[in-house]
């Protein structure tokens, strides 16, 4: 099997950054060759949450290439997406937006749901594949669904990503609202943009 | 919350038929007012799958109304769907062909899955939602694989296809290569097309 990148959608969020390296390592423990890489550059919020957990930012693309095996995570609208989506193959999407300019020439494992995260789905995936959760990913997981649902208080949030953040939290030994809080704060900091004012 | 109605494509098959009866019964066993829908006649093979477990055919309709809430099995494609279906409300779409032509002004609940038979992931929907497989719905499943993969001998199955068809036989009491015999040469039978010709 060809190695297939994994990535989320242009002007990354934690999101699309967490979801793109947990889905990297679910592939890779079921035996997949799997490299997550991203869009664009990390923000404040998404590395506070990359160091807290010890990851390094995924490599940068600048497009993909044609027949190239892909896995879109955090979104499928291609103009969201990758330059040169149109021509690569797309083997699975797993998202929690709406469906809109999106389409392939073959079947594929599409899976999105009607949550506050794409953690909330992979969460899932990892059980229905029998794979544990190792506490660093849970750390991601948990980052992704903090930021996406503003710490549980975002109206997109639904019980199921409550229920997720709080098993999650568990397996990566650190308290929500308190970890939470403090990488909600690191997005918001805009000290290191000072010296461009 | 308000009925949900369920269908497959247009010319409907085996799969698109038994799928929609089948995901009415496990939304139902979930609780929600959930009813399959047909949109064009039921052909001789299904017929017999129908007969064989004790099942009516759905109730056929012209098309949908605008802002009807729906679930979409066996395609996701507009032109193979209900007339109206662009003002509809899809809620979930459950397939295994291609996306195309398709799209959502929300997020939903879309599991596409890249094997032979929609009545596969059908079977896991079971299964994740914890909900047993009566003998009937399980011989409806079984009629759906056997249908999609000719008997398990199409380039379409995958190893899924074969477990599941396994698996269901075994809960609906029937011989898999017995029964999908009978109801293969029942959809190959013309002569009740004789008195046309
Ligand atoms: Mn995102
Ligand atoms: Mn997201
Ligand atoms: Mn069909
Ligand atoms: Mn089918």
């Amino acid at each position: 099997m060809s190695k297939v990148i994994i990535f989320g959608h242009q002007n990354p969020d934690t999101d699309t950054i967490t979801s793109a390296l947990v889905y990297a390592h679910l592939k890779q423990q079921l035996g997949v060759d799997a490299e997550a890489v991203r869009l664009g550059e990390v923000n404040n919020e998404t590395a506070y949450a990359l160091e807290k957990f010890g990851f390094e930012a995924p490599r940068f693309i600048e497009g993909v290439e044609a027949g190239t095996d892909v896995i879109l995570v955090d979104h499928n609208e291609f103009q969201q997406s990758a330059a040169g989506i149109e021509a690569a193959r797309i083997l699975e999407v797993i998202d929690h937006h709406r469906v809109d300019n999106f389409q392939t020439a073959d079947p594929l494992y599409f899976r999105a749901e009607p949550v506050g995260c794409t953690a909330t789905i992979l969460n899932k995936l990892f059980k229905e594949n029998g794979v544990e959760v190792p506490a660093n990913i849970a750390g991601l997981m948990l980052s992704a669904i903090i930021s996406d649902t503003l710490l549980f208080k975002s109206p997109t949030c639904t019980p199921q990503d409550v229920a997720a953040g709080e098993e999650l939290a568990k397996i990566a030994g650190v308290d929500a609202a308190d970890y939470g809080l403090a990488m909600l704060k690191a997005g918001a900091d805009l000290s290191d943009k000072s010296l461009e004012d």
